[in-house]
């Protein structure tokens, strides 16, 4: 299977170990974004991923398609533009400290880029399913058009279309609304990915349970999943991740799925010693794509989606190094982490 | 506010992570000492904070003053000596293996500084409150003269003085004895803030409560607290921090204050992945002076007080690197550790 | 007492912290090996530990001996061979994620090494236990030679010889099954230490508990224990560990000990924070010997070694780093991981 | 002396050792730029040094504020504003291969920021000397104006005013070409500092001599200086740095000063071993201030700033560490290198 | 151009900076070897270099060819096989200390393959050159089996051959000297490339000039090119690079080209400050190889292959990371490492 | 044959790389001194060295221990006393940049062991040569009075005396003055090694050479030599080291030796890049030590001594890490620093 993900990569900068920012005169520095991690992750399962994109003509966007191109993503398909690299920086939190991020991202050569820029027919040339998520259109107005631009033209050549919706509070700064840009975008959507805050703050489709208690209730996840795909019909299947975040060392990690006829639910992970959190979320997108491909039963997607996003915690950086044996291995129930000699 | 605080500050060194000592050819070269901890903490908390002490005119000295002031903590009043810097190796611990403490703080200009070496006119010329601890007159008896100076100049300028008894049995090496020395200085303290096994080592003053345990009765603390408040009449607050130590990775951390009418005890809080406790009591004085002066009510400058040092844990270093904010938001709390985008 | 020890020791590389395999460019390389770890525990427990094994003539193997000699390990009985010396590669996990081995031991001067190429007398004079493991003669048939030639050799001398079973299924390549050439091997020794996958796979005999499941029952060990004593009358104790295993980071610990009248089971420790468990087992042989050496009461032998192997848990690296001292503060109960000033 | 730097401070980012961009996941970050470089030279001397800037909210730009406090220059002028840090990537060269920066400045809070946002009368209260660079009024339309403000308040206020030319032809890019607006500028200067090449790209006046060949021809510099005197009346005091680059690892380094009357040539120092080339120019202006205060003799001024900037080399990071003493020890002509025990 | 290079690459461990072994427990993993240094070079200069291999199946074969496809290097060839991945172990020489490299390149996957395990029709479908070198014919009789089965087949389509001689002392162990397999392979070569040593050994054609001593005599070398030439007909082109080695950190640096009809001698490089000569000759190789694919003139082809080179002396690790642009800087004369800003 | 020295060895704390003190928050530690340097050395070159000192009982104390054994040598002898393990903090120089030094060596084990601590029978048992410097005798008038006492007791059991001036100016603070102490030690020397200023400051005997200019003149240093054997007629040998310090990176190195015959001047390397020149003297102390046991002529003695010591500037770190082999190559002529595969 041929997936092609497009968004936004930046360069992220974190200090070493839990220290916070600049306690020592150290910045790790790797690469990560929503869309990118998701191709990683995809390719790191075997699948043939391909990551669109616009980069500075620099050596911090040569290394970067260098370091996809080691995960064995193409990247032939990423142009060149002005502007520069985004950038965030990370802090890793450690028990009731917070982990913290400052964007750096203004100005980006993809937040400039035009409609037009990207070659579709090549980059859909051969594609099984396409995904982005709500990040690039709450960069710039310019970078939405895109978003949209990509999306249509996947469905007209009949690439299977996935959305993480992704809410970012400190991003959509241009001048347009979350939902204004967003529920017009998830109209071209297949399978949509989200949060309970995501789907609240892009889509306005508000839930009861309480976001902030660590307890489920799974009946309104299965309500709010109901309310979705009544306002869209289009939307062939809703994936909500569950993060009940004890601390930012200890979380709870679960998922629901939900195809219009059966609401399922996923075991739950204790994770207890989290390594970095970053990126959960898109680790579950690539997994619940692998999962839909190499499983039939919607279930077994599922299940493969939360193991995969599961191991995440355990690896630092964006992206998700985890095997399909490996997350197997969760999945048949083995979590009990004794050395494989 | 302006405050100031007064003692030793020295060369911490640490092998990486949780080596033990010389496992790797590296030591991690920070400063602290309590009284400086104290300082630092309530110049991150935006108060006009002064550290005085007497340090070695070298390099090493001057990048200690440095590190001070890279906190905006203000390092004029600190005078130089003959001696050298005090120094402590610190290993970490991990879970039922304990950090290690080795001192070298022998001979340290501040050990050999003698009564009249600083301009007291000067230090407590604008200053609202004076900090000192149980350490510094522990070092030898012309630091335990100066400490008494020290006090005894605060309340002629009309200073309120705080003093955290900061036990250490591996000090009082002079000839004196805690108690002798101690019961002594604790006339000249308007606030003191004490452990229990401080309490009774430098007062002589004793609990029924097995501070081994883990389980606390508050009954006992509060009855302690008044045992300290007959004794000692000149005390206008009693804070007694209560650490319940379950491994080098989880403790238990809470507090109670008493201020001759009224025993509060703070909620507790469960601290599961600790990346560095040393300082947490120190996070704690300066947490309750910031309280005390930013709150009317004693239940928030204790609850303050809590939620600042229950960070600290969580921050490598003596320092404790965190904002009134970050300290509110626990207080609020909330200690889920989600990323702040 | 003076203890021998015999068997490959490996350089391990490691990359650092939780990283997976070549995340960074770096590895931490230092040396490991069970028989190694046994010798430099007892010799960290202030015993005259002595290792033999056969080394390349190079810088690697020069560094390895330079190691051992600065935990006080006797290097003068390791010979020199042709070949090289082995590898490990070791992954830390973390949380659901194993940790994992890629052994690259082959060809190493230890698996050529043939029966003749050590002098024994020279070994042996003054000893007073010799102890091997059943990964050397898992390595190939002139290593299994090479061990019966020195187990036969020790009991002449009138040593007293332990064995750790040590299970590796990626070993045992070169023709014979472990059981072909353990059934005979533990004929020759007195103390045996094993975990209960050992005892199955190299001696065949099974028990009916499940070991996947993290609970034990007392009856099933003592019933197993009897059946290893039916079988091998030669042996007068047999240690079994027994690990719970829950995640990467967090395992129950706990250990019985048979010794054909009593059975005893010691207390279990909960060990959350797992820095290094490899070598576990290792610290666990060590601490039983040096515990049979230091106490009359088989009792405290074994809460000595169940005590002593918790640490290792919190030590990065092959070797155990604890004194007896260390050891002892936990067996009389402080796992509180206070700081020790 | 008291001495007010203004200009832009950005993040720098290099990869370790002489390693190229990304070769590890690693990034050394530090805080440098041309006037910020100088202040903290200055501070270093024992001058009252204050540095004027606009940062971004945000814990980057505060990190950066404590970095130059830790130096004890004065960042209570420092402004805040919207925007980001500007950064700076950097490459080091080695032998043929030469050092690399990558600027990422655009949009920084001081690019962006307008006339009136500094408050210049408290700024220049007490005031002895200004210092700015060609770098600011380069960056943007509003940067160049509020150098001009600068400057005419600092005249007005009857402080002395250096300029070092500082050409850097990747920026300008505002619409205004370099000597569009340096020719302007420089007629506020009282002081200039310059490479032969800025002389020219800045002000148009030229030499004949070559500068990509080593060897110099004090009669041509001569007639430069007097060129540039003859079109800026205003100018005292011309200093030019001569630079003859060998290799990344081999400088000569240089410096001739004119003051209408006298023309001096300093000694010329091989430097053979360079650490650090960045900052180098930055530490002859901080030189040059520091001498002309210091000394009589303009003679000893120059060289007190050649030997600082030679020093400079052979530390990293954009700061010069070094003492008055230091400096001292080299113009007395001690540049052997021993131990200073 | 397409260009294949076939060959081992082996696991580079190094210490820190100039440290000796094991002087610190820490070791720089990197990848490289003859052949794939050339390829990764080559796909430096954007040319489309595909590198052929046998690895072992586990995370440190995968992480090998990761590391290649950062570069662009086309992995897609690479076969699977036993064993292991050959290591070397690197030590940094300094001044009159000499760098020392440890083999532990037994039992490599490539070791044991055997002719017929690549299919050569698909690597050499569309490819214009072919480059081998003389250590994979050293490693073992099947890999010179597959050697030169590769190189006939290379004929046999049509493919241009370089072949690198490269003779190592160390290898060479199955039982045949490198003359005996060297002569017969260098025939089915069309460019060869060499130092004096490499010819004397790997070929039996010997020179008068001391190869010890610096100083060359163009003549000499002219005349051993005719030699080699009257010797195998087939050859149309002979590269030998001149290496002075005046200490671990300073070399003079030059080659000579001889076509048959012209011997053209390179300008000199003096390389004072070297980071790392390991791949040294390998960049000379990709150089020239891009040289004759770019340059009409095979002048300018010499003058790139040697200012490559003396590039690489600048860069830490095997790899030659530099691009053709700084090539040709370096070929236009610039070699005095002013920073690019 | 066995070596015995005696003298301090400390804690060596350096910022990492050409970093100033404290530029970034680590600080490699390793330890070192004069008289354990030499035994390091010479148990490298295969000698049986032991160290004699006293140390703290404590982590630091007992790790100082094991990196001497992990150099093979003898730790028996080494008492344990009060006080603490002495520290010097080690800045390195680049270029006119000197390195620095700040000692924190006061209160030591060995500045407070009195005479008598030392069981100086068994020290010398089997004893052949033993070897002291000026460096102890400087810290207290006890350590000065147990040097004395080594001296005599060596003298007494017919062991070789070696004694290395090694004059600190920092040091000999204690009330007496080199001379006053030196003089009188000196007489119980049979070898002596000294650099030119050593013997004037330690014996008051001057030349009339110019020790700060480069070039040195054989006939001065003779007649230096003579006159040191004019006023002491026990010396049998004189070794004097002569560096001429061009810069942090470059020196000149070579020696010469008289021995009331002749007078042997030796080689002179020229070492451009130098690693660490701390333990320059006393890898040549070790080299001569080793020279004269190994070879008859003086001439080689002094020969190897040289090239040991001009080995030693290419290591980081107190310690000589070469071999016999790597010494007699350089001796031999090949300092060319080729690749030793």
């Amino acid at each position: 299977m041929r997936i092609v993900t497009f968004g936004e990569i930046m360069l992220r900068l974190k200090p070493p170990s839990a220290e916070r920012f600049f306690q020592s005169p150290l910045l790790e520095a790797t690469f990560g974004g929503g869309e990118a991690n998701v191709a990683v992750s995809l390719a790191n399962f075997g699948l043939d991923a391909s990551f669109v994109t616009v980069l500075p003509k620099n050596d911090i966007g040569e290394a970067c398609k260098g370091e996809l191109r080691r995960f064995n993503v193409d990247t032939k398909n990423i142009a060149s533009g002005d502007g520069r690299m985004g950038i965030y920086f990370l802090e890793n939190g450690a028990n009731q400290r917070a982990s913290k991020v400052i964007y750096d991202r203004a100005n980006s050569s993809i937040a400039g880029a035009q409609p037009g820029c990207i070659d579709w027919d090549t980059v859909f040339s051969g594609a099984d399913w396409f995904h982005v998520t709500g990040i690039t259109p709450a960069i710039s107005q310019s970078a939405a058009d895109l978003t949209l631009e990509a999306m249509t033209r996947a469905k007209k050549a009949g690439v299977k279309v996935s959305m993480d919706l992704n809410y970012r509070k400190n991003l959509w700064k241009y001048g347009k609304s979350a939902q204004e840009v967003m529920r017009e975008l998830v109209k071209y959507a297949d399978v949509c990915i989200a949060n309970e805050e995501d789907v609240q703050k892009s889509l306005g489709i508000t839930n009861e349970a309480d976001i902030t208690s660590g307890e489920l209730d799974a009946k309104q996840y299965e309500a709010l999943c109901k309310k979705v795909f009544a306002a869209y019909p289009n939307i062939e299947m809703l994936a909500i991740t569950l993060r009940e975040s004890k601390s930012a060392d200890y979380n709870g990690w679960s998922a629901c799925l939900y195809d219009g006829k059966e609401f399922l639910l996923s075991k739950k992970y204790e994770i207890t010693d989290i390594v970095d959190r970053v990126g959960g979320g898109d680790s579950f997108c690539a997994g619940l794509i692998y999962g839909l491909f190499a499983y039939e039963d919607k279930r077994d997607a599922l299940s493969f989606a939360v193991a995969a996003s599961c191991l995440k915690h355990s690896i630092s950086g964006d992206f998700n190094r985890v095997s399909v044996k490996e997350v197997q291995a969760l999945m048949g129930g083995d979590g009990s982490g004794r050395v494989q000699r």
